[in-house]
């Protein structure tokens, strides 16, 4: 028997029988979907992941349940990708929520927000904080469910062609920089520019733009920016910790059987571990090369933290007093946060920042 | 048919013939296991984690492969759990690897050491930094396999009838405390004690010890430590994050079918992410209700931590001279921290610092 042999049932929710007689059918059938993602393959660890979803569906499956996965712009456009699930041109689809803020502004949360919860903290958030239930109620809305699947870490702040050396530094600089970020940019005197990745090359070249954020080293470092703008701010105060999704969509994911279900959030989960522990990885040595090519690396100043922080209230109030749903998310989500800032100041701050010294001093 | 009804092959390894005709068996056997843990049903969030890792397998296989679960002293005490593994006793334990140093040092790069790698750091490691390999090996040579399968994250430095304000303060000091930081800590003058779980209350309460340490505020909060040992002191540097693992019988293990292999490892993957999850959203509350009663938080001073980090180095120098085992995954595991730290220090430490300093500020 061919297993890939299959009968497929229509675009959506494809649960196949097989060709191999009924109780091998019965146990396990045969399925394939199709992925679309946000991202190109030059994101290896970003687009990896996706093969590596669609790896460990297989292997847990016998090869049974099959994804395909497709790189940003071969089915849809990076940013159709939502909509490519929702209306069952793809059953799933590898994207960040925050994308789709457009359509409404709770799907920040389920991303980032600007001075949001850091990587474990967003997790503990969807996991056991009510999140996951929260953030379903808007993605059943639009047709879809959606598990977390990666994660990026802490992202860098981008690069400057100059230092920010102070608030009066950011009053009409051109950044390439979008979402609640752009908002709360822009109430400092930033003018948030719209630019596709390949153009910012040569726009930071002819100064057409001052600054854009992208990642993080690893994949920043592939974009050869810093011969063109040397000062990578840092932290991105708009990304603590940045969570992907797969979006899958309703039917296609209640046609499963229960075990794949199953199985197909397992397989997010471990992707999610996969992507960060990556990042992880790989940030440092990219971050090593960086510097000694020349990059500039500098802390953004205290005084711009601070009236980001207090732009980044304001928005979150105008925003919720425009849009209910977003309130109710919110308040539990800066509930969350405060509670866990507190606790993670004392053991976790507390044994990170003696590390920190220590490597400050050399003695690691 | 009943799925539950099977034919055990043995004690190990059982991977069962079901009744129900041999399509259905050739494509999802029916197997049964047995787990031991380490810990006690009381540590819910630990002893949880193999109850959530036995319903995640049985979901992902329509109930055929069965993990049941028992909490330590029920098969065999606590700290045997690898040997029952190893001899076959029982295919799988939930417990921390560190407990075994006394077989071999190495066991404590499984779960932590003193200064070492924090939470997301470990991971990285493992799963992309050759850890998992290295390991391996070693488990290999005890007849067996392991999962990562939980985390503590950064663990609190525990229970002290008396405030330590300096070095001083710790020569003579008598505290429960075991493995690496105990032989640090003796480097200071402490004198490490054994003592049972059981036990600690009333030897703190008649000053029989001066101090212990357990693991953060959700399990600490239990005990009613803080009655009788109300400084709670913090960071354990010796545990900036504790590491869990599922060990498995290598045979067990082998016989598995490739998807159960796969789903297993999936399922520790899920288990580690719901420990830690948990624990970041269960210790914040735990906390505060200790501080509302009375414990008093209090940093370990910059000269203890120095100090412990010095002595730190010199017993990891001492074990690695006198096993090369250990200094080889001393060696990578090290430079693996070093270059994690610097990296931590930019975006990670900078954006939780900021975070830290609005909590303080009381503007979360």
């Amino acid at each position: 028997m061919d297993r890939r042999q299959i009968v497929r049932t229509g675009a959506v929710g494809a649960v196949a029988a097989t060709l191999a007689g009924p109780a091998r059918a019965q146990s396990l059938p045969e399925v394939k979907w199709r992925l679309t993602s946000s991202f190109p393959k030059s994101l290896d660890t970003l687009f990896g992941a996706t093969e590596f979803l669609a790896r460990r569906v297989a292997q847990m499956t016998d090869n049974r349940f099959q994804i395909r996965t497709f790189a940003a712009g071969e089915i849809v456009p990076p940013l159709q990708a939502l909509d490519a699930v929702q209306n069952g041109t793809v059953e799933c689809a590898q994207t960040a929520p925050y994308y789709y803020i457009g359509k409404d502004a709770t799907f920040a949360f389920g991303t980032a927000v600007p001075f949001g919860l850091n990587t474990r903290q967003h997790t503990a958030w969807l996991r056991h904080g009510g999140g996951q239930e929260l953030m379903d109620e808007l993605y059943k809305s639009y047709n879809t469910t959606a598990f977390q699947m990666g994660h990026t870490g802490a992202q860098m702040g981008g690069w400057f062609r100059k230092e920010i050396k102070s608030l009066e530094d950011l009053k009409g600089l051109k950044m390439r920089i979008a979402g609640f970020a752009g908002q709360v940019m822009q109430k400092l005197g930033v003018l948030p520019q719209q630019l596709a990745a390949g153009e910012v090359y040569s726009a930071l070249e002819k100064g057409t733009i001052d600054a854009m954020e992208f990642v993080g080293p690893h994949d920043d470092q592939k974009l050869g920016i810093a011969k063109v703008a040397p000062f990578y701010h840092y932290p991105a105060w708009w990304e603590g910790g940045a969570s992907l999704s797969l979006f899958v969509n309703l039917q296609a994911f209640e046609a499963l059987p229960e075990s794949y279900r199953a199985i197909l959030q397992a397989a997010c989960t471990e992707a999610t571990e996969w992507t960060l522990a990556k990042y992880d990885a790989l940030n440092p040595r990219a971050l090593r090369e960086l510097v000694a090519g020349g990059t500039k690396l500098v802390p953004f100043p205290a005084a711009v933290l601070e009236a980001s922080f207090a732009a980044a209230k304001e928005v979150f109030a105008e925003t919720a007093a425009a849009n209910p749903r977003f309130k109710k998310v919110h308040d539990s989500y800066m509930a969350f946060r405060a509670e866990e800032v507190l606790w993670f100041r004392v053991a976790e701050n507390g044994f990170d920042n003696f590390m920190a010294r220590q490597s400050a001093a050399n003695r690691l």
